[in-house]
């Protein structure tokens, strides 16, 4: 059985997708009424088009934990005095093949977990918001947690039909949030040079990488885009890429030859060197469905409180 | 009518998507037999689902754009010393009103035309490639090209159903390139710290960010990740964006109030405070729907050539 531990819209959506794929979950939210708690899963199944395959319970208090609970998953404010009280009250009460994971995108498990008898255990499992629309969830260890931890999170992810990425190290942002901020830092850059508008900046990103990217990764585009594929890609645009290196970074550490092999191992897998032309004709035919796909779907921002307000008062 | 000089995936895609919004097209390109370059956007248009409502005339010469041409689209080889031989013919040949763009990525307009007596009506026009496929469209003026130069390649873009996107200034890269770049480096930079595989870094943004930026730009979706929207959002991560300052730059210059109050008039233009949960429920809604949409159009790498003549001869 799941235990989930805050039901907001990250914990509920967690408890939806584990229900969805046929594990029990036993749900716990120590603000929420009962009837709150269930509304909102069933709600979000619903929306899905998914059915509950597995049972969810609704913990009374945290000492449910105690049995029958496999894998925890919190999923509470992100406050770091507030995580740590809770993991220790975890760490006490669930026996200890029990993983206790964290949605923190941010806080690392060994600041979560410090001084815990149970560090071994305690994971990252950050998912993209919410789990149930996007299925991206970086799995990231601290140096304390044991293999076996990350390995089972790692497959219980995959198992509910989740995308599992493991990062090796707790590196700051971790490595989601570390790609949407060095692309969101680069476009307010040029906002305040006067260089875009901020509409301006987002159309270029909505109107042709986002699509792409939605059917395939940055790497493997870029595979398509150098007759040799990515790593002859990396080698032409070299010098653009050393314009990018702080102060003590060389792009020749970074474009090293065993990175460049890892790159066009993994391009390779993604699309063999001679099989570039299909690979763009697939890309294109779908691009111009997605872009019908998207027609059907406009967003119009309605007037604001405000300003219906002041056409009443008007 | 619009002159197409260059007919390869994005000459011929330009000359595409003018005759199915009623443009007439004169595509010349000195390497392709009439044929050829007649199947090839005939080929385009079909693929795309879309008719000619323009009629399509194949140049013999570049004299040919002596008459009739009120643009000319240039998407010939990315080679600096031959994209500004034939702008030197095409400023000789085209009478003065005729705007000249060049679809170069990366070579500004001010260098492509330099000495130039029409260097005032030389612009960029740099798309997604292929412009048939996305609609994205970065025009870039140089500081001689005319305002009214401007205005009139951003009215037809619009016209024939592309979202250009205005660059104030030739930066390196221009806009499209520099924010693709920022994240490749940022991806290079955690594979070579053995922090992600290649896989993984294209993993998180396919089955997260690539889905969400489909639908709504970078800004657009932060402008959802805080109660105050987007102003509120770069606010809140200061801290985290500081990180990225180089040494010539500080985040409160980056983030000084009137750069704050462009992102809030932006963010709210998109959505109002008041929306924000419609707005949420909306994208999850098309998330999910997206995931279905994708999952009916996987690419299965097929065998190499190579792999596959080894299996002959084993």
């Amino acid at each position: 059985m799941i235990g989930i531990v805050g039901c907001g819209i990250i914990g509920a959506s967690w408890a939806a997708v584990h229900l969805a794929h046929g594990q029990d979950v036993l749900a716990y939210d120590a603000g929420l009424d009962i009837e709150v708690l269930e509304a909102r899963i069933l709600g979000i199944l619903h929306d899905s088009g998914l059915t509950a395959q597995g049972k969810l319970r609704v913990a009374s208090s945290l000492s449910d934990f105690a049995t029958d609970v496999s894998y925890v998953q919190e999923s509470i404010a992100e406050d770091l005095a507030v995580k740590q009280a809770l993991f220790a009250q975890l760490d006490a009460i669930c026996p200890m093949n029990v993983i206790l994971a964290s949605s923190s995108s941010a806080l690392p498990a060994s600041v979560i977990g410090a001084g815990l008898s149970g560090q071994g255990r305690i994971i990252i499992a950050h998912p993209a918001a919410p789990p149930h629309a996007m299925p991206a969830v970086e799995v990231v260890p601290s140096p304390a947690t044991l293999p076996q931890v990350t390995d089972r999170t790692w497959a219980l992810m995959q198992a509910v039909g989740q995308k599992p990425v493991l990062v090796q190290r707790e590196v700051p942002g971790f490595a989601m949030n570390r790609m949407q901020a060095v692309l969101l830092f680069a476009m307010l850059d040029m906002i305040a040079e006067g260089i875009v508008t901020p509409e301006g900046a987002d159309t270029i990103i909505r109107e042709s990488f986002g699509q792409r990217w939605a059917l395939m990764g940055p790497l493997e585009g870029v595979h398509l885009n150098a007759p040799g594929g990515i790593a002859d890609y990396f080698t032409r645009y070299k010098p653009m890429f050393a314009g990018f290196c702080g102060p003590d970074q060389s792009i020749d550490d970074l474009l090293n030859p065993q990175v460049l092999a890892a790159l066009d191992a993994y391009g390779q897998s993604t699309c063999g060197l001679d099989h570039i032309p299909d690979r763009q004709a697939w890309r294109n035919r779908n691009l111009i469905e997605l872009k019908a796909w998207r027609k059907d779907r406009a967003w119009t921002n309605p007037p604001t409180q405000r300003n219906a307000d002041a056409g009443t008062l008007g």
